[in-house]
């Protein structure tokens, strides 16, 4: 799986970067972000006044890539000036990471103007800002032990490593039929096969990180939860209907659409909650 | 130039990845480069048994990219293994940089069966050799100060960062008439700024990385010199002629090719010399 999966590349019509609301999302994250980088800044870490190590993982393609940069950035030179530690310019290590086949190529190519605006607007010399990239699945090592002051992810982590399995029964049938993942509709033990692969995943997510952060480094992790059982239909309900009307139409086989799920959970936000907790 | 300059990537018959003969290239610095980390290993620099840093700079993309990412990792653990220091299996991690707009989502794609291969072949497990990318000009700040064991930089050296300036005279007219680049038919002022241009930007690239570098770290540079007075043509003057065979044909305005120039220098390997002794 990881490595097919990724975001639509470039800039046309479905690309990702034409499609995507998430600039929405960092907008309500920016605040948590700051306060964030206040605790980190405030924890005198090894080496941060010199040079801080950032990565963003689950970064996609296009200019939203560089908008989380950009708050990123913000963000420290902001709060070190706040806090005046003489932190207000230290270099910024930025790591993008994505899945392999993601389009690194769309976001390299938007960086000589990203860099000049960041000189021109926020008084980051050229240089002083350093963005690279570690294609991977961020379900592996991506970073040395203790080598990152600051990992960040925003909706990245209803992504799982795989398919779960048990999706079929013993008797080869689909135990998840005319659905496209865990939805309310689902038989429980798809919900609960679902619900195994997300915490087997995290689990190993929160490990992995942890070990590559310094000690007293932070994590910044921005999930999708489940909302309330009222809540309407969501994306991925309208485009499992949509899915569904072309089997009626005897546009797919009915067997293509029962064999499809898609690898996205939305835990409950007490799930995630408990899960960090232990 | 930084913006546009870049090898042809994919894997199409016009591409760098399936035109390049950088690979005989790589059989005769092998020696040398085992040589160098033999002696970066036993300079026992900081941290270099849990995590070597290594940059290629000037990648290019397509699978030469990784096979010398292979020698490296390869130079590492067979030296590491016979100065038996410990060193057999630090963590690796290897930057790849060139410019914005190469193409590092085809040298990405193979990642993961590269990784295969060297838990394979080398028993690298996976997760102990990172590779990343950087994109910039390597004429500009890529790492951040004291931060790198080793660069690595092949056939790249010949880019200049621009085309000379001083290539036309006072009154407009080019002063590399018909001609392409500093050739031995340059006239000596066109011959001087090119080798001025040159000078310039390998004392930078000297003077940046060496910074980048940790005290007693290595460079290994890989450039190619000007040849005897009695050699050939080369490739560069086999394109120059079929361009001007192009406007002697009138496919082409001659005043196009007065005006091209290519940002491409070979010293002679007295210069090379005298400036790394600087």
């Amino acid at each position: 799986l990881q490595e097919v999966l990724h975001m639509n590349g470039g800039e046309g019509d479905t690309s990702y970067a034409k499609n995507s609301s998430y600039n929405l999302v960092l907008t309500k994250v920016k605040p948590v972000l700051e306060q964030c980088i206040r605790e980190l800044l405030r924890a005198n870490l090894p080496n941060i006044n010199k040079c801080i190590k950032v990565a963003d993982l689950g970064c996609a393609s296009g200019p939203n890539t560089l908008l989380t940069v950009r708050d990123i950035v913000q963000s420290i030179d902001k709060v070190g000036q706040e806090e005046k530690n003489e932190l207000e310019h230290p270099t910024i290590q930025i790591f993008l990471n994505d899945l392999f086949q993601n389009d690194f190529n769309s976001v390299f190519k938007l960086l000589p103007s990203f860099y000049r605006k960041l000189e021109k607007e926020n008084g980051r010399k050229i240089g002083s800002c350093l963005i690279w990239a570690m294609p991977g699945s961020f379900y592996s090592r991506l970073f040395p032990e203790e080598s990152m002051h600051f990992l960040h992810s925003c909706y990245c982590l209803q992504w799982l490593s795989q398919v779960p399995s048990g999706l079929v029964t013993e008797l080869g049938i689909s135990a998840n039929k005319g659905i496209i993942y865990s939805s309310k509709a689902s038989p429980p033990p798809v919900q609960k096969a679902y619900l195994d692969q997300f915490t087997k995943d995290f689990t190993t997510f929160l490990r992995i990180h942890s070990e590559e952060l310094l000690s007293r480094g932070r994590m910044l992790l921005t999930c999708i939860c489940k909302g309330d059982e009222s809540d309407g239909l969501n994306t991925i309900d309208l485009l499992e209907r949509a899915i569904n009307d072309l089997v009626v139409e005897g546009l797919l086989e009915e067997e293509k659409l029962d064999s499809f799920n898609l690898p996205l959970y939305t835990p409950s936000l007490e799930v995630v909650k408990c899960m960090v907790e232990e």
